[in-house]
């Protein structure tokens, strides 16, 4: 197993999660970019070394997590294709490729019933991933025919630098300093501002334009109507989500808690009388995503729209978590497979 | 002129406020709680007292502000009215009274026509009064049929002792102790919450109905259907509003541009290339609600739905300013009324 691009949030996350999964067991490569090879990372509770990454390091791995960015996944997930491993790519770069199947695995992973080893699998962004792991059991029962989505993002969907910035601008602000603004240019701390990805024609930003391409494959589906507004907020590591959905049937809010409180990897929080909703420090950390907020939209024809709120730790089930879920499922499949055609 | 409730955030900035305006060049009383009766507040380069606020006090007194809660207002509104004062409450005692004006001077300035001195008129919430300066314009052109508003609202609505305790929150984070919660019962640095307002049987929160029962008074229409989410984040003072729109006529992007860039009180952060839109950090301390990310929504036929992105300063014009305002315009037309009744 190898993980390229260990050092970063996403890969230490992977780390601490695949340290508790059978998919641990065996030997690991880490890999990072020039200024961190050499160092080691703490693993199952010795270390081991960070190596820099090439094309000629994946001799032996079968299953490779690329989590470096689009630009070394262009760069060297065919290279670990080649020597016969899986690729689990965490950036966008391979998602929209029709051949790559773009999953979450309680949504649509069935999607992997076809793929064939090795290859690439795209893990979607994060905040589709929470999104849909809400919204898909509603979708199924009634049809979302649009949605409307406002974000809450967090500070580590851009990375350690933005995270440490962020605290250090607390520091300043406790200090009675200006604010530290190499990384984010722009006082953080107590603001928000649209998410930092580039905008095109139409006005829309990267992440608003991921969050509806990746849900009309992810589902299969380009029917639903889709708009976002996505906004970096100065919270740490969780992603919270309001959404508005339009059904083609009706849905009432007692069938759609129902669904939800069912569904797996969704834990409920909605009680009305405490005041108490998802917040992102409590998502923190967690495998499920928080739903609530769960009502009827007054602004809608009785039982034909939705409103929820979720939260997400943008760092698990946003990126790491589904990721080793992905490849969890590939290599139980696998092993059935090996031992059926080991007993034949 | 009297301010009841003068030591508040809103208080404050009434008296900021107001020693610039011409309202403020008489003598002026300042009221609070039995707390702060006795203590001084800055006035004018010099400083005024502040007593205790009760019914006998408003003899003289020409126009009242009221900001010390619903039910102070309540209590004493009337009495100021009695005593001839025009009473500008900035609480929710009064607002949805069908003889009451719920007044937003750029938006429904005219509903100021009929008033009938002395009397009350309400302040709208802050919320209202952000989201509705920027799709006024917008509505009068081409009809608002529906409106989904995601807020991200700062502390300062909660008043003083929130404030205050969420910048403790950044020293103890700092200092590396548990985070005090007094006052507001959760971590709320680095975190975020639904709006703390009580939650009706609909699952919809107080601050949500007052958005859409108070947009329907000032707009004078009921039919336009409103669904609001509304949340708070951690920052200081200004407010931000996600706002997707949907039009019983056709409007482009660029004529929603023209009609915000000409709009009173309105200023147009949009720049694409450079990713800079409304924030919060910059619409602190000023008059204008910031307005950007205006773009036509990819989920509805083109030119029938556009998205926008507010930014306004919760203490001004979601709440000092606007009562100023107000006032400016009765005192205005009294005073023309008067020099016009002398010249006859």
């Amino acid at each position: 197993m190898a993980i390229v691009g260990a050092t970063g949030l996403v890969g230490r996350e992977l780390l601490a999660i695949l340290s508790c999964s059978p998919l641990g067991r065996g030997p690991v490569r880490l890999f990072a970019g020039a200024r961190s090879a050499g160092t080691t990372l703490p693993w199952r509770g010795a270390t081991a070394p960070v190596m820099a990454a090439g094309p000629d390091v994946f001799r032996g791995v079968d299953l490779a997590f690329f989590c470096a960015g689009g630009e070394v996944s262009r760069e060297l997930a065919d290279a670990a294709v080649a020597a016969g491993a899986v690729v689990i790519d965490n950036t966008s770069a391979f998602r929209m490729q029709p051949d790559v199947p773009l999953v979450v695995p309680e949504v649509n992973g069935d999607a992997l019933d076809d793929f064939e080893s090795p290859g690439i699998i795209a893990n979607p962004n994060c905040s589709t991933i929470i999104a849909l792991m809400a919204v898909t059991p509603l979708h199924r029962a009634a049809g979302v025919t649009r949605m409307v989505v406002c974000t809450y993002q967090a500070a580590s969907g851009a990375g350690h630098a933005f995270v440490r910035e962020l605290q250090q601008q607390a520091e300043d602000h406790v200090a009675g300093r200006p604010y530290t603004q190499d990384i984010i240019g722009r006082p953080y701390l107590f603001n928000l501002f649209s998410h930092d990805s580039p905008i095109g024609p139409d006005g829309y930003n990267e992440e608003e334009r991921k969050l509806v391409r990746e849900t009309h494959k992810i589902w299969d589906d380009d029917t639903p109507r889709i708009t976002a507004t996505c906004v970096r907020v100065p919270v740490l590591r969780a992603h919270s989500e309001a959404i508005n959905l339009t059904f083609n049937e009706p849905l009432s809010e007692a069938d759609a808690r129902e669904l939800l409180a069912a569904a797996p990897g969704i834990r409920v929080v909605d009680d009305r009388k405490a005041n108490r909703f998802p917040e992102p420090a409590e998502a923190t950390g967690l495998d499920e995503v928080l739903v609530g907020r769960i009502r009827a939209d007054i602004s809608q024809p009785m039982g034909m729209g939705l409103d929820l709120f979720v939260c997400g730790d943008q760092l698990r089930k946003g990126a790491a978590l589904n990721a080793v879920q992905i490849a969890e499922r590939i290599f139980a499949t696998s092993a059935t497979e090996a031992s059926a055609s080991t007993a034949r």
